[in-house]
């Protein structure tokens, strides 16, 4: 690979795609080339990265060869289509999507936690865990390191941004209509979001958990390699835009105190302490997490369990839980090359 | 006591207030005098009740005599100053503050889980419970009969209206301020609650937790009569006007089956189960609770604990969590002495 790497990126114009150009930019990645890719639909529009006015192309038409890293954000079908034909011209493909996530021979990578698990990809691919799973995780690994992690409860208050574009504009526009006394039609989710909390992620499974509590459970075993952990998960959605917050009750093998536990979150990269016993002294979406790099962490409470602790974990489902960490894997996997 | 009762109510203009008049009506209360109580500022104002018009009086200057059932919400402070002058003059007072909900002397009474309890008052107050322990209690106090509950993981999905009408006007506004790109000033919440979720539920106690975690837990032993469930809370306040919701992990005694449960609830009074592992097809505030009278329960699992459980309970915090339980337990009163 050169010094400058040629980029690839498939749903540059969704909010995730969006969101990986800027952190691309921020963070002054090494761009040689750079092709922005989408559906027939969005083809042709244009896209300023810096300097560079770029046309997106049809992914259908586009040839792969001389790309270095594709970042594929455009939904499951789309990776599912295109990822390996980007892998076999030599890319490797970093995927936003839950298409590859439960594959052995894909590796499901946060860059704070199990950087090395990357470099084993068989199939040139890497997965970019679920947003939910994600945030958590930063928070988990290092209790789950010093004192094993046996049972975690989660109950999540998921942002509408993880749905989508479509979703926000379904929130903002469903909430002006309430307002002004207007009915309320529901398209992107199955009832009114605005106003309203929603206990469904996902589609429904055979055993009454929705794919999104599911992908917390398998995800978390991947991650931490440990598949003895008991995960339950409720996932619901709240009238928030940008940010995931999630109540996490936890049972750890070995007791930990909370300063103990604030010691070690406070040493973890990625990873912000927010937790005063006062108005404000805890991470929210809007006064935290939205548009931030970090996963914040407050609210550390011990409970009933004997070994047993809460947490309350907040972080840009956008950041942090897609495009950030998509950043951070082509980053170690341009660092492994030089 | 005649056929007729005579009522009084304190925090008549509030929004709790306001519903207790609505319940009352709808359940052809048995109302003989009707006097509507509140603070100075609130004296003189003209409330519609039936066909009567009741001109506000100030708590202060009120004499309770000949008072048979006195309904108090109008906060703490009140009932701490007022509720034992009303109970001397004879007035049964059922009181919606947390003021006396650990005084042994006074029951705390979930009209359809521990009604027997009502009937030892040696204070002659009743306190009704906490809004988020109310839809819970009615949903885990079948389970708790059957199976023995022995341990609780709660996050709660509180409504603005749980706060007080202030509150809900807050809401509107920052939420219209947001809509018009004009700044937030949070008032009455210490951080924007317009598209955000805030851990924060009342005052923050020496072990880390608010006082609206720990009503939870001391309400529960209360109410189930079982001090040795280890109750574990995560208060958070959502953006939505009325209805709270609750995911509640539970761990039991005994094992039971998703089909048992559901059997189990089906069969609770003031308990609806709404169930199916469709579109829609599970309790939120805005489609189910807000205005209606049963606590709502779906979404249920079994989790990866082998006696463990899954829930996801949604009741009106006006209606169930807090005026319609006075208006039953009042109900009760008035049954006993006939």
């Amino acid at each position: 690979m050169n010094k400058l790497v040629n980029v690839a990126i498939a749903g540059a114009t969704g909010a995730v795609g969006e969101t990986l150009l800027a952190i691309l930019a921020e963070r002054e990645f090494p761009i040689g080339e750079l092709h922005l890719l989408a559906s027939e639909r969005s083809a042709g529009e244009k896209i300023e990265y810096g300097a560079r006015q770029i046309v997106v192309q049809n992914i259908a038409d586009f040839d792969p060869s001389g790309i270095d890293i594709a970042l594929f954000a455009a939904g499951g079908s789309v990776s599912r289509k295109y990822a390996a034909k980007f892998a076999a011209a030599g890319a490797v493909v970093i995927d936003n999507s839950s298409e590859f996530r439960r594959d052995e021979d894909v590796p499901l990578v946060v860059a704070e936690v199990n950087p090395g698990a990357l470099r084993d990809r068989p199939r040139g691919i890497i997965a970019n865990p679920n947003c939910s799973t994600m945030q958590l995780m930063v928070a988990l690994a290092p209790i789950h390191r010093r004192a094993g992690i046996e049972r975690i409860n989660i109950a999540t208050y998921q942002s509408v941004s993880g749905t989508g574009r479509e979703a926000m504009d379904e929130l903002g526009k469903q909430t002006a209509d309430m307002l002004s006394f207007r009915e309320i039609e529901p398209k992107i989710y199955p009832v009114q979001i605005a106003f309203n909390v929603i206990p469904h992620g996902g589609d429904f499974m055979e055993n009454g958990y929705t794919s999104e509590e599911m992908k917390l459970v398998w995800e978390t075993h991947r991650i931490l390699g440990d598949d003895t952990i008991g995960v339950n998960a409720t996932v619901v959605r709240v009238p928030v835009f940008y940010g995931h917050s999630e109540a996490v009750h936890i049972e750890t093998r070995d007791k930990l105190t909370v300063a103990e536990t604030r010691e070690l979150l406070r040493a973890q990269p990625g990873l912000e302490v927010i937790d005063e016993h006062i108005d404000g002294g805890y991470p929210t979406p809007v006064t935290h997490a939205s548009g931030k790099d970090p996963v914040y962490v407050g609210r550390i409470r011990e409970v009933s369990h004997p070994r047993g602790l809460s947490l309350w974990v907040v972080a840009d489902n956008i950041r942090k839980g897609a495009a950030l960490n998509a950043v951070q894997l082509a980053e170690l996997v341009v660092a492994e090359r030089q």
